[in-house]
């Protein structure tokens, strides 16, 4: 929140200008009046108890009428597990990038990927590079790791109490077995660690989740492991939580890249020179400059890892396809790296430490979200490796893309044609806007 | 990607039982296969071009209808500066946490708040949390600074070069200024920064945006720039780029914090300890030793800022309003603390330095999104620092509203009955799960 | 290097007073003048060796005598394993804190801790938190886990290549041990660790090394795993180093929390309010404000951990001790955390996950490194675990008596008097200062 | 302290071998035995008062005299302003890398590096890597910025009492540096930055402190300002700490590159293969594979900044030169980079933003120091600049020589070599040492 000091004072004195001290004073103060209605209903989905709701936010017919169109209406019941004070939904628009050519473990053949966004020139930029990945006879992914975790936290009085109770819980790895597995038909402990810090014990359990990704399956299991020490343990903590915000659930840290957390993926290719040229307008070399320079200004930033637009495609892809929006925040982690081989083509690699994904459980059910999963052709049980598979191959071809776009200058182009104005300065549309109509694909470029 | 080798052993077995090593082997080889079809048709959004996209996907009809409903058909001109591909639309169920009341600067009074999402328990507990803030009073949230950065980046061959370059540059801001503002009627260019690495050399441009959240807006007024550098700059970068991965765009960095980058905000609350207790089941005491291990279990692993579950509501806000869902990668990034006054009642606040958010441009002018601006009473111009505010606001809500959670032990509890089994192992539904049907808001919980 | 423009300009009007812009050019040119003589005799320690580099130096006779005094040339042959182009030695003032009362694992008892330091007031604050420590009986010290590691890293064609070797290398693992120990009597090969990125694999050996810091015998060992891969490996890297950056050496990072490096400890003590008060005059509250605050700060400028100064007591205590100074950069990363307890005492506790500490071998044997050792009563084999419970302890005491320092008022004062004006304006010395000429320790302060 | 469960378990058996969990939690408990005897005579340095202590102490005599040698104590007066409880000196040995031929703004011509360490090899790679930029006519070093900073916290009770703070600080610049510059007749106020988090604010305030490191002089300016605060805002804080640990003070941190933290130094280099491969024998391209693969290895673990060994470089000439060691952890942070040219050249640059160097104060006017810094030509005033692109030209000399040594091979042996099997394995000499008695420089290789 640093800020320089000329700035504060420009800002204050532009606030200054339409109220006195005093009133933006009283703006800032609690204000205990009457409070407007508590939306009615809790998780109910009747089109009663959504008729309430709608009653209470008073709003026009048209901004009803767009979140609760008719079919949403008819639908509303398969959100059950979903929402609560359901109101009707947003529709996030869809476009397809593709096909994108995965030679994985567990992904194989042409993908054809669902993404949401409402971000002019993203899919554009995505299907580029899918297209490109795919004339080279697709990128190899390698899934490497995969698990969820879930850290309580228990504070003791002293760190002698710590060392007593550690005494004890590592003797109980199969009783927490026991524990955590009665709770799940799929989830399976299969690693501890323990993290002390002074009074405070961290353990880290890492659970395998099957196809879901498993964040309320490992948090139900952790729970169960947590009763079993508040009973059998010989010396209680004075206080402890099932999660003590060390498994870095929905946030990015650099503990993605030294444990298990989601699952651990990295794709790569080589493309020749003449390709390159061909469809990102780029040589190798330029590439490579541009990686580099790119690379530092990651680290003299403080980020973690180093990458171009991970959230884009990732963000694209999870809203699509019923993932947890909310882990992009995590998922969004890794290092790209490309390089000019012996042979001078670009080999260019993506490593994702932290993809938390699944294609079971959460939104995967929801009908849009199914229907993605089912272009993808990855829905339902027995997909969630390959499904990460894809993940990280799409994010390659996303960071193939936009660098091209960068090393050739057509970066700022493709946002103002695909854009046309309306993103950058809602409203101006330039004349030449109507060539992108013909629907070229050939030279639209890409998204940051 | 740090992985023990016990592990890879065990993953590798798995693999070996069903394939041979040279099977695996030529699953990641690239394969020369002929190509599936590309998507025809570009941004095109004709019904035409949307029926030969659906027949190169050869989807079920199901399939097809869930993502092409009627009204999506209807609407689909209205995606056209927001979408490639388009094929449709996905449908993520809104529902609404508040009241909020809010005492800020910008935001004044109650807010009913949509949040798009598809995980369970995430609306109760950000309502609950919401309700909590609005019964004492409401929060404070007070905007600090604002603005937008695009940071190209210039490789001269030595540093002397680079020093010949900035003596130049540091002369031309009223050049600057008049280049970058001749694109755009909104944006402001408000200052510059200047960072040498070796013979590199990036200039951190910072904008005033205005109710856009301005990412494009930046990217075609640095182009400008840029285009006044190389014909006028007496000398002349090797290469250059208009972005250089420094301005932090779609990633954590711990530069948020520390320069201008989207909207800074704070938000901050007092509660007496009967409402804490009456509500969340908790003390305040028993909130700040939740804080204060979760606050050293995020320094343990890395994380950048301390902070609980912004990604949560951030990215559920993000998504019904039509801000750009990538985002969430950097705003979810902050600091939040809580303290127990010398009254023994509870502080608390969130620190936001890096919400980039709109209510004009991006996505917020779809029909559904911008039925949910206005259902928060914040749709156009006048009202992103409004906006920026209530999302401050609504992560202190989830933050007291989780960490209550978890200090109670309801944490666990909430999130069995409201996803009832089916997130966390598919299928099975407990008998007591009946009781949440009562649509009882008191006893929610929360959602990480 | 972010620098404000305006800070810029400033500069480089300043530089351009004195100098034309031509003239700063030249002076940053290569320049190939003849090149002044080298250092005569590499290794060499004779007298002879030793004068001729003087004559090449061509220092007055009081430089010389400052740095090659009497003693130093009679004992120079004791140097000849810890440096090259020997000249002489600097002299590094010792002063001693404590007694300062451990109990812990290996250490029991009470030490005094030699720190050798030019900076004022050092020393005299860790004594002063030392003595506070064993008022109350000392601090409980728990050495938790240890190991050094080592990270060769490996550059395949492809990840197919990569999978190959990992499906190899995991197998080898008695081998490896095998290898690495047969050249060490005192390292022992515990465990290891695969991280994969593209076509690059490191490999993290962890080592148990006895009493000696261990980085060099770690080296040498996976040199010799190195040598066995090289010569067995059924697929050949394109290119390998014995280490990859990847474990950590000489520099802060992340890891040092997640994984083995060097000796993990934690120290904590509970300090009753009439006793802080009667020492630090601040009271438990005070010392916990303080604290959160500056948690948040290291927090808001994305520090690793969370600590006050620990560098300054680590920094003395380790070139006192000879131990490797440059360790400094990594050692000195941790968490402190204060609390208030039930009883209305401080509870204080630090964590350090890295030290890298030993008492045999590096620098420990030289005269007046091992005689500070001995001081300690920590010189030789079996004693490296105490000590690093030591080092814990004390910088305990650092944190407790500077933190008591900023809030009670001191910080500034026990700077301005112990420094007396050199430092911070060499010269002026205030007339107030002779008091602390009388020596009394009750009320020195603190440093930073 | 993340460790995995199985080597907790490892662990704790060892210790319960030799003693049952009775006996160590004994030893963990508080102990209040009669305290030994404290260090008498404060800051006094008469032999009286050092014989005092060293009676204390009850030290053999060969313990005493290696630390209170002849010279010390004659000279022990000299130490008065730099250490309290004195009994003597450490002695740590010096060589000179060098020449070094530095073209930078402030260093013009060839430099002897004293460098003080007791790690084998380290003297002799920083020697080759002089030799090595020399050979080629000297790198180019560039001084960017400078400045000290100190952050004082203030807590207020709300936001909104913050907001009126800021209104009055903005305002009171004139008086602030006033304030400040009263107390210092170097240290000038340069800009002044503002934090707000919740209802704390940090002001971060900015000086030049002339050829100090000034971390003194920026404290005593800073509590004046303070003062001044206190006595004239019209809002007065519940509490404020003089520094608020977000000035980055002796750690490692990510606002080092972000803002204004000691001096800010670029060095570059440009080194034609022949040479390279003579002196190194290294080819560009392996240099450059090298530093890819670690700069990825260094992001992976999480380092702030990417690079080899600077805290080597650094700690040793911060040592031999009387810099405070202490800054070595928030000094030893930056970037390396290295490129093949388009000329097949190697391109080499360091960036360090974080240089806290002076050359009076501190410990530079103490005798041995003193010396060293004429040996340098660079003692007293004028110098700091100077020192401080020596300091980042020497840190480009490490890199090379690592990085040459680690892609030769030659990196284990040489450190083999040097330290002889002592420091590896204390004891052991292999035959073919004796050929680095014959003191041949060429072959000498480097060291982490």
């Amino acid at each position: 929140m640093s800020t320089h000091y000329r700035h504060v004072s420009t800002y204050l004195e532009q606030l200054l200008r339409s109220h006195t001290v005093q009133e933006l004073e009283d703006r800032l103060q609690p204000k205990l009046t009457p409070s407007p209605a508590r939306m009615p209903g809790g998780s109910r989905l009747t089109p009663e108890a959504i008729a309430r709701r709608w009653q209470v936010l008073n709003a026009a017919p048209d901004t009803q009428s767009a979140v609760l169109d008719p079919q949403t209406l008819v639908q509303a019941e398969c959100y059950r597990r979903n929402i609560e004070n359901f109101i009707g939904t947003v529709k996030i628009p869809v476009g397809i990038a593709g096909p994108l050519q995965v030679n994985g473990l567990f992904a194989q053949g042409s993908y054809y990927v669902p993404l949401a966004t409402t971000e002019a020139a993203l899919v554009a930029s995505y299907n580029r590079g899918a297209q490109l990945l795919t004339e080279v006879g697709g990128c190899t992914a390698l899934l490497m790791n995969e698990g969820v975790s879930r850290a309580p936290g228990f504070a003791f009085r002293t760190v002698t109490e710590v060392g007593k109770f550690m005494l004890w819980a590592i003797a109980q790895q199969e009783a927490f077995k026991y524990a955590a597995e009665s709770t799940t038909r799929y989830g399976k402990l299969t690693d501890m660690r323990i993290t002390v810090e002074g009074n405070h014990v961290y353990l880290d359990f890492q659970f395998n989740t099957g196809d879901a990704a498993g964040q309320n399956m490992v948090t139900i299991a952790t729970q169960a492991i947590c009763d079993y020490i508040r009973e059998h343990s010989p010396i209680q903590p004075q206080h402890w939580f099932v999660e003590a915000n060390l498994s870095g659930d929905k946030k990015a840290s650099a503990q993605s890249f030294l444990s298990v957390r989601g699952k651990k993926v990295t794709a790569e290719v080589t493309i020749p020179t003449t390709v390159l040229q061909k469809r990102l307008h780029a040589t190798p070399a330029q590439m490579v400059e541009y990686w580099r320079m790119s690379a530092i200004g990651g680290t003299l930033t403080g980020t973690i890892g180093v990458q171009g637009h991970y959230a884009n495609g990732l963000a694209a892809l999870y809203i699509a396809c019923g993932q947890d929006a909310a882990c992009v925040a995590e998922s969004a982690v890794g290092v790209t790296r490309f390089e000019v081989t012996p042979a001078d083509e670009l080999y260019a690699a993506v490593t994702l430490p932290n993809l938390i994904v699944g294609t079971v459980g959460g939104g995967t059910g929801l009908p849009s979200q199914q229907a993605c999963l089912e272009i993808l052709g990855l829905a339902g049980t027995g997909n969630a490796r390959a499904f990460a598979e894809v993940c990280a191959s799409l994010l390659l071809a996303g960071e193939l893309s936009i660098i091209g776009a960068l090393c050739s200058g057509e970066f700022t182009r493709a946002h103002q044609r695909l854009a046309r104005g309306k993103i950058s300065d809602h409203g101006q549309v330039s004349g030449h806007e109507r060539l992108s109509e013909q629907g070229d694909e050939g030279d639209y470029a890409s998204h940051a």
